[in-house]
């Protein structure tokens, strides 16, 4: 076996690349976060997990909500620029278009295909520096445009994939097959 | 605004595709989950979700183990298979060329480009019928052809993506460009 061992990173490929939303002290902030998973189908639950010195912890524990953006590869630039500028040097609350939902204090943008408005739900501290929020998914929005069947449909959105370690960002390539479906023809030996 | 409300789903792209392996009642066992997601950097966190009926489980909670295995496009076949059959029916302990480290207990699948060995340290239960389980990685695999610069490199390894809704696999594609780089360009209006 020519496995060679690479010590303890959290080497997971692809990750996704979403922007993070909260208001602080009444204003909309920003942040990129890859670190941010689904963690249950029903109700839709998903993680993200946020250095606790960042600007955006205090206004998701403020308002007990948070965004998830799910911006598209015309939005790089922008993208990586609120993942480097912290809000606690710039004002990200005029960078985008605004909008908000059922929750009323989830600031979500309006240029991103896809967003996530998400109720906090519970928080874990495993004793890092880093805090990790569950947060219920209470609704998705989106445009007619990124849509296939009803839902969203990658090709359309459009997202940009995050690659850690080498730190850099890749599109979605072609399509391989069907899940659930492309299996049926393996045959096991 | 055309924005519209497609209601509360796992929306979430792309999903990465793993497997995860677990060895249950003594043989090796595999499912594939796409709700996987790094939650913490330091120590590295993983967090994985399966439903609580699957056989996986039950290895997991008797060994307080679990590896990640991220197989590569060329495994597409055989890495749907594992997520259409259940453990309860076929023995997946074949299908394999399986190896162990540190943990002893965590059964790793030598085919595919990158392996986490990962140290239960948390079982999330948010009262459905999925169970989150936080694993450490202690340790990871991988082979020299992955790698650029002593890291895995996401063109090397070329794992599948996942999207969920339509429910297909895809590719990674081009790359954009550096991530805490590109935004240095960005200019805000």
């Amino acid at each position: 076996m020519s496995k060679i061992t690479l010590g303890a990173f959290p080497y997971l490929y692809p990750m996704p690349t979403v922007i993070v939303g909260a208001l602080v002290e009444g204003k909309p902030n920003f942040i990129t976060v890859s670190y941010c998973g689904i963690v249950q189908h029903v109700p839709p639950l998903v993680s993200i997990t946020l250095i606790d010195r960042h600007h955006t912890n205090q206004g998701i524990k403020e308002t007990g909500c948070f965004s998830i953006n799910i911006p598209n590869t015309r939005m790089l630039k922008i993208t990586d620029y609120l993942g480097i500028n912290s809000g606690d040097n710039i004002d990200k609350s005029k960078l985008f278009d605004v909008f908000y939902g059922a929750l009323k204090q989830a600031p979500m943008i309006t240029e991103t295909p896809l967003n996530l408005e998400c109720r906090l739900v519970k928080t874990v501290d495993m004793g890092s520096n880093c805090e990790i929020y569950f947060g219920e998914i209470v609704e998705s929005y989106s445009e007619k445009k990124y849509l296939k069947n009803g839902h969203p449909y990658i090709k359309k959105l459009d997202p940009i994939l995050f690659s850690i370690n080498s730190n850099n960002y890749f599109k979605v390539g072609r399509k391989l097959g069907p899940a659930w479906k492309i299996g049926l023809r393996y045959i096991p030996k």
